[in-house]
C-alpha cells in the first residue's frame, strides 16, 4: 500500500497555540525560546505531522537524488520539496494524473510541497518574458516554448496533489537594482492574488512568498502586503542567491518581524547547518536546500566540527567510520577508506552512501535544535554549535557563487 | 556487527554426497536431475551456505554497483564475485588488510569468492608481456607497470581473505589459432600447479581454471590434468567472449564430462537467464557475470517472457509495476511510468532500482531452478521456461560482442 491516508493529529510534546490552516492541514506552535526567536511547532497535513523546525530534502525531478522513500523514512524524514517547474517539463503533469498524483508516482506517502518553479524559471529555463499575464520561457532541456501564468501554476499542483503549494513568484537578481526589485516584488504580490484566488482545493496549504531582495523597505512591504490577504504560510525568497551571510540574516531578521506569529515561516533554499541554526534562531520553521545532498555527492561529508572532503588521500586507510558516535547507516556499516574508495573509482554507492550520512546529520541537527527549544536550552544548544561547527570559508563560498550568478545573468529576464 | 562469523552447516534439504574441501568448505550434492545432468548441491564457506546451482552477483570493485550489502541480503544473495586485479590497484591490498579483509571492507559478512584477475588482465590491461614468471602488464587506470605471477596472486587473495579463490589463468581471445591456445593452455596448467603449491591458508576453498578455448581436445586435457591436481572445484573459463551460444553449449559439455561430480563446477561469466537454465542442464553449479546489473543500468528489466528497455516511449504512462507478480522492492513501490521517468532524466536511483530488480529476478530463477531439481521436475521448469523466455537476439548480441573484441584484439597480448 502505498497511500497510508490521513493520519489524526496527536501531537507527541503537548498542546500549544493552534493556527488551523484549513480543514486537512493545521500548524500549532509547541514552545517559545525565552531568549529568541526560535519556535517548535507542528505542521499537520493530510500525510503526517512535520515537527519543526524541520528541514526538508530536495526532490526536484520526484526524486531525492540516489534515496528510496524506505531511506529517507528510516532516517527519519517527514516532508521533501518536489517542484513544479521540472515536473511540468518532464514527465508532464498528466503523467503524474494518470499514475495517482504525486504521491503515487514517488511512492512517498509523507508530506510533499511543492515549489512553484518561480525561481527555477527565473535561474534555469532559457529566453524569458515576463509580463503580467505570466512567464514566457523555453525549457532548459529542449528549448521548447512555454507560458506559465499564476493560475497554471495553482491549476499543476492542484493535479500534483502536494500537501503544501507555492504562489508563482518573481524572483529577481541579487545585483538588480532597487527599482528593478520594487517592480519583480509588486509582481510578484498581484501573481499572489490571483493564485489565492484561482485555488480550488481545499486540502492544500498555499504559502506566499516574501520577496524584496535585499531591501529591508520593500521586504517589510512585501510580508505586510501578502499577510493581508491571509495565506496558510509564509515563505522568504529571493535569498541566498550569492549576497553576504550577514545580508541574509539580516534581511531575514527584517522580514520575519513583519510576519504573523501562528503561521508558519519557510526560509527557502537555505540549508548549511550554521544558516539552519542561526536562522531558526530568528523565528524560520522550514527549511529547503538542495545543498547537503549535492555536497555528499561530491564526498562533502557533515560532521559536528564541519565538513570533511572524504576524497582527500589522508583517509584512505582509515579504519573508523565518519563519525564514530552517528547512528546512520553508513557510519554504522562502513569505514572512512571504504566510501573514500568508492569516491575514488566513482562507483554509484558511494553517492548514495553519502547522502544518507548528510541527510541522517542534518534530520539529528534539526530534532536536536527542536529538543533544545522545547526544554528552554536552544541558547546554549546554539552558542555550543556555533563555536564547535567550523563553517566553509564565506570567501570561497561567495566566489563559487559569483561563478554561477556571471552565467545567471549571461542569461538575464527581458522584461516587458 | 559486520561479521556474523561461522554458520554452522544445517542442510535445508537433507543430506546429501558429501564432498568435504577442506576444514572450514565443503560441497555437497543433494539431489541430481534424473534426466539431465543438472544438480542441487551446497557449497558451505566460513560466511555461511550458498545453495546450488547459484548466480553470484559481480562487485569487482568491492561493491555490486549500486547496491547496499543490506539489499543484496534482502534479495536473498549469498555469494558475491570480487575481483583482485581491481582491488590490487585501487585500493591496494594493503589498504584492505589494514581495514581487516575484503568481508570486513564491504561489510559483507556472507560468501565471497575472488576471482584472480587473470581474465581482467588478458580483457583490461594495456602493454601485456606473458612469461612463465607471470604477467607484466600497464595499468588501465594510471598506467603504472606491474608484474603478477601465479604466488603473488595466491597471496594477495589470502591477503584479501576470500571463502574461494581462483588460480592465475592465461585468458586466450576466441580467435586465437590452435597452436595459441595450447600455449596458453598449457601455461595456466603449471601456473595452477605453482598456485597450489604457494596456498598457505587451509580456510580458503581454490579453484582451478578449465582452459582450452573452443577446442573440445584442449578442453579434455585441461580438464583432466587439472583435476588430477585435485582442486576444491573447478571452473570453464575462457568461455562467453564472442563465440556462438551454441558453441559455448557444445564446450561446456565437453569440458564438464571430465570434472569429477563431487567437486562444485563453476562457469565463469555466463549470466543470461537463458544461458544458465541451459548450462545448469549441463551440469554447472555456479555461475557469475556483470550482465543483468551491467543491462539493468541500462534500462533492460528481466521479465519471465524476455528483457524490456524501460527507456521505451511506451511505457511513459504505465501504472504497473515491471512485474506484477514480482516481490521484489522495485516492483512493490514503483510503476514502470515513474522508472521511465527516472531514467530520462538519468536519475541515479534509476539504476539503484532496475539493479534491486534484475538481481531479484535471477534470484528468483535460480531458486525456481533447484526447487525444480530438488522435485526431480527440472526438465520440465526448463522447457517451460525457455518455451516462454524471448533471449536477446543472437545476431545483434554477436554483433555488438564483435565490436568489443575488435577493441580487444586491437590491443593484443604480446608473448614471450
Amino acid at each position: 500500500m502505498l497511500l497510508e491516508g490521513y493520519k489524526p493529529f496527536t501531537s507527541p510534546i503537548g498542546k500549544g497555540h493552534r493556527g488551523i490552516i484549513n480543514g486537512t492541514n493545521s500548524f500549532h506552535l509547541i514552545q517559545t525560546c525565552p531568549s529568541s526567536s526560535a519556535r517548535a511547532g507542528e505542521l499537520v497535513t493530510p500525510h503526517g505531522i512535520v515537527p519543526t523546525p524541520v528541514f526538508s530534502p530536495v526532490g526536484s525531478q520526484a526524486t531525492v537524488k540516489t534515496m528510496t522513500p524506505e531511506e529517507l523514512k528510516n532516517i527519519g524524514i517527514t516532508m521533501v520539496v518536489a517542484n513544479t517547474y521540472h515536473i511540468y517539463l518532464r514527465p508532464g503533469i498528466s503523467v503524474i494524473e494518470t499514475i495517482g498524483g504525486l504521491h503515487q508516482f514517488m511512492a512517498w506517502d509523507r508530506t510533499i510541497l511543492t515549489d512553484s518553479g518561480g525561481y527555477q524559471i527565473f535561474s534555469l529555463a532559457r529566453l524569458r518574458e515576463v509580463s503580467d499575464q505570466g512567464v514566457t520561457f523555453r525549457s532548459h532541456i529542449d528549448g521548447s516554448q512555454h507560458l506559465i501564468t499564476p493560475e497554471s501554476v495553482i491549476q499543476f499542483q492542484e493535479s500534483l496533489g502536494a500537501d503544501v503549494i507555492m504562489v508563482l513568484d518573481e524572483c529577481p537578481s541579487y545585483t538588480d537594482s532597487l527599482e528593478e526589485v520594487r517592480q519583480a516584488t509588486e509582481r510578484t504580490h498581484r501573481w499572489a492574488e490571483r493564485c489565492q484566488r484561482s485555488q480550488s482545493r481545499s486540502d492544500q496549504a498555499l504559502f506566499a512568498i516574501v520577496q524584496g531582495g535585499v531591501f529591508p523597505e520593500l521586504r517589510r512591504k512585501s510580508a505586510s502586503f501578502l499577510t493581508s490577504l491571509g495565506f496558510s504560510g509564509y515563505a522568504i525568497g529571493g535569498l541566498s542567491l550569492g549576497e553576504p551571510k550577514v545580508l541574509t540574516q539580516a534581511i531575514v531578521e527584517e522580514t520575519v518581524a513583519w510576519l504573523p506569529e501562528s503561521k508558519p515561516r519557510y526560509l527557502m533554499g537555505v540549508g548549511s547547518p550554521e544558516d539552519i541554526v542561526k536562522c531558526v534562531t530568528k523565528g524560520i520553521d522550514i527549511f529547503d536546500s538542495a545543498l547537503p545532498t549535492q555536497v555528499a555527492r561530491k564526498g562533502a561529508l557533515f560532521t559536528w566540527q564541519g565538513r570533511y572532503n572524504i576524497r582527500n588521500s589522508s583517509y584512505s586507510q582509515m579504519r573508523e567510520p565518519i563519525d564514530p558516535d552517528c547512528d546512520c547507516y553508513t557510519c554504522r556499516n562502513f569505514s572512512v577508506a571504504y566510501l573514500h574508495h568508492l569516491f575514488k573509482c566513482q562507483e554509484l554507492l558511494a553517492y548514495r552512501l553519502a547522502t544518507i550520512h548528510n541527510l541522517n546529520f542534518m534530520n539529528t541537527l534539526m530534532n536536536r535544535i527542536r529538543n533544545a527549544i522545547v526544554n528552554g536550552t536552544f541558547s546554549t544548544f546554539r552558542d555550543s554549535f556555533l563555536a564547535n561547527y567550523q563553517p566553509t570559508d564565506d570567501n570561497l563560498r561567495l566566489a563559487q557563487k559569483q561563478k554561477w550568478l556571471d552565467a545567471w545573468n549571461h542569461r538575464k529576464v527581458s522584461k516587458s
